[in-house]
């Protein structure tokens, strides 16, 4: 894989001793200079003291650099836990001489810890000499909680003899349904672009692909996806040209890390497509696609790679939408096992259970009733997403 | 524990060569005199041919029999399987001499496959010959799929000098969320009812305790739950006494057996009662009591027996409540784990942690809002679970 870069943006992931057993758990972004920024976050109640932060400071559109650990949630821990994300971000803009107001925070971990702001304190010099444009994996690696490999994306795109760069990284491995932003997420880019117009495309990348994802319906108290914007290509969104490019690469490369998010679950084999169409309307094609996705008993199936289509049918039926089970047809990517009512027999699951050992494969469902589909990934149910989150403070 | 007997009732279970292995797959209840009868069935769009059927013949609110099998959900069966349903019941009536129309029918286990009605046909003198008052654990054992235990509960109650019986059985081990009926469960009982009054009394009953129950979220597309009254015992629902005796009865009677289910849940090890109280309105302590009992993330915590509050304030926080997380504490028995916005400490965890040892205790959520206030029951997620649903089909 080639490295991924973008201009005007430095990186950085070392060990604080947060975690244990000296694993990277403190990263850094800096942007040469101020970037505008936008930003989503937890639809959750209850949130982590970056993000109460974060949501503050992003009024402001402009940021310099962003700090985050994982390890510890730095949630639900009071006023001690805000003093602490301003004392991790005074940190970086006293190092780094900028105005704290453009230092962002997040954190990811156990909640209901205290951080040790001591350790991140003590590591900034570390911090800060270990930024190289260059270094985005030390940061994806700094970020990672129940992950198993760093996750980045990133390319070059072209418009006429000019180019724009988009590079970014995200966490997340558990805690993950369709619910706003979703896990940790940070993207770079050299568009320029002012505040209001990169929320709007960022909205609209987030909810074609972290918005559509799912490990176990459960969310966190901490997702933060935030996105920088430098100017440096000088191509600007004001330019309707530059804006369609910019939000399909944006797209692109968010359902890249998106992807790379579930085949990355805890304890995930498979990376499922589920795909609804012929629904009468969105927002029914949604309803079908979150409640197959969710069902733990489709996924354990996925997971013993059962063609169980019942279970499927039986969770579309849930649903809370409206159809003809009769009408209603079910797919194993373009093999057909039931349709008319009916199970279509031994022939095609046969043609099923080979499709099922593959990594990844698409499970159609169509309603045949209007003109509207929606698509989710998900995954399977296995014994290690018990393992994992049995274990998970231990 | 003593046998449970309901004075005008028969029960038979025996083995038809539907399930593998010979264990018992065809059972039958038979009501000496026709009863009056009342059901409540799955939600489910998708709903299997049993249950269409018994739909239609419960408005004519007589039952003279139910005849139950496992090991074919006879769903997705088409005409095919409607035919199955009548043909099955018509060999009760016949064999019995009763009206077809005051026979019912039940069905679970896998769908999409035809049932083989000639093995019920063949097994029918068996079936009658085995009927007996004392029979009910035999019926129960007839209608298991994944349960490990046969499920029965009863007793008399007094009313000054006179008494009357409930006894039931109900069968389901996953494939269950608090979404009417739920699975299969069937009451008889020798008061005498209209079936409309015994419709409100079993639907008020059931959702006290059949639909308060989760084992996994998801529901099946046979969940049928009938109850039949015989008139014998001379008491009747028209005297507000004994309809008030009886509902308190009946309640008791079906959260008996409701706790049963989640003892034997699929893999589970625990049973655990999510118990919201300060609720401004009943809806949000269903809301919160709902995503709570069934989030992954604590019922994996819950198998691991590690005191993961944080999860349940997450869950709580995603439920569509507003709350302030600050108000809001979280006790394991009458243990505090977290209140005031704050995780309560290494000793409070050390108390909850030998709570959490216990295959039985109860999550108390207070929102300190209101005075509403709602249960629910859940289980533990295990490898089991897992295992058990990997394999289902195999």
């Amino acid at each position: 894989m080639s490295l991924i870069l973008c201009p005007g943006f430095k990186f950085s992931g070392i060990s604080a001793g947060i975690k244990k057993n000296q694993l990277k758990d403190l990263g850094l972004i800096y942007s040469e200079k101020p970037a505008t920024i936008a930003g989503l976050f937890t639809q959750n109640i209850v949130q982590a003291a970056p993000v109460i932060i974060d949501k503050q400071k992003l009024k402001g559109g402009i940021a310099h650099a962003i700090i985050a650990n994982s390890g510890n949630a730095n949630c639900c821990t009071g006023d001690q836990g805000l003093s602490d994300t301003h004392s991790m971000c005074k940190s970086v803009a006293k190092a780094l001489q900028i105005d704290e107001n453009h230092v962002f925070a997040a954190s990811t971990g156990v909640i209901g810890q205290y951080l040790n702001v001591q350790a991140i304190e003590s590591s900034m010099s570390e911090l800060i000499d270990n930024l190289s444009e260059k270094n985005l994996n030390l940061l994806a690696e700094s970020i990672m909680t129940t992950d198993t490999v760093p996750k980045t994306a990133g390319n070059i795109f072209s418009i006429g003899e000019k180019s724009f760069h988009i590079c970014a990284t995200a966490k997340g491995a558990g805690m993950i349904r369709p619910d706003m932003a979703t896990l940790l997420n940070f993207v770079c880019t050299d568009v320029q672009a002012d505040p209001q117009t990169l929320h709007q495309c960022f909205k609209k990348s987030i909810d074609k692909s972290m918005n559509i994802i799912t490990v176990d319906g459960d969310t966190s108290t901490n997702d933060t996806a935030l996105i920088l914007a430098n100017g440096i290509s000088g191509l600007s969104l004001d330019d309707s040209e530059v804006k369609n490019a910019f939000q399909n690469a944006l797209d692109e490369i968010l359902l890249d890390l998106a992807k790379a998010l579930i085949r990355d679950a805890e304890g995930a084999n498979k990376l499922v497509e589920i795909a609804v169409k012929g629904a009468d309307s969105l927002s029914d094609a949604q309803k079908i696609a979150d409640t197959v996705a969710h069902s733990n008993l489709v996924k354990t199936a996925i997971f013993g790679e059962d063609a169980n289509w019942g279970r499927i049918l039986a969770a579309c039926g849930r649903a809370g939408v409206s159809f003809d089970p009769l009408n209603l047809s079910i797919h194993f990517n373009e093999v057909t096992i039931f349709e008319k009512g009916c199970y279509c027999g031994e022939q095609a699951e046969k043609k099923v259970d080979s499709i099922l050992k593959d990594s990844e494969y698409t499970i159609n469902i169509d309603l045949k009733k209007g003109n509207e589909s929606y698509s989710m990934y998900t995954c399977d149910f296995s014994y290690d997403y018990v393992r994992i989150n049995a274990d998970y403070r231990t």
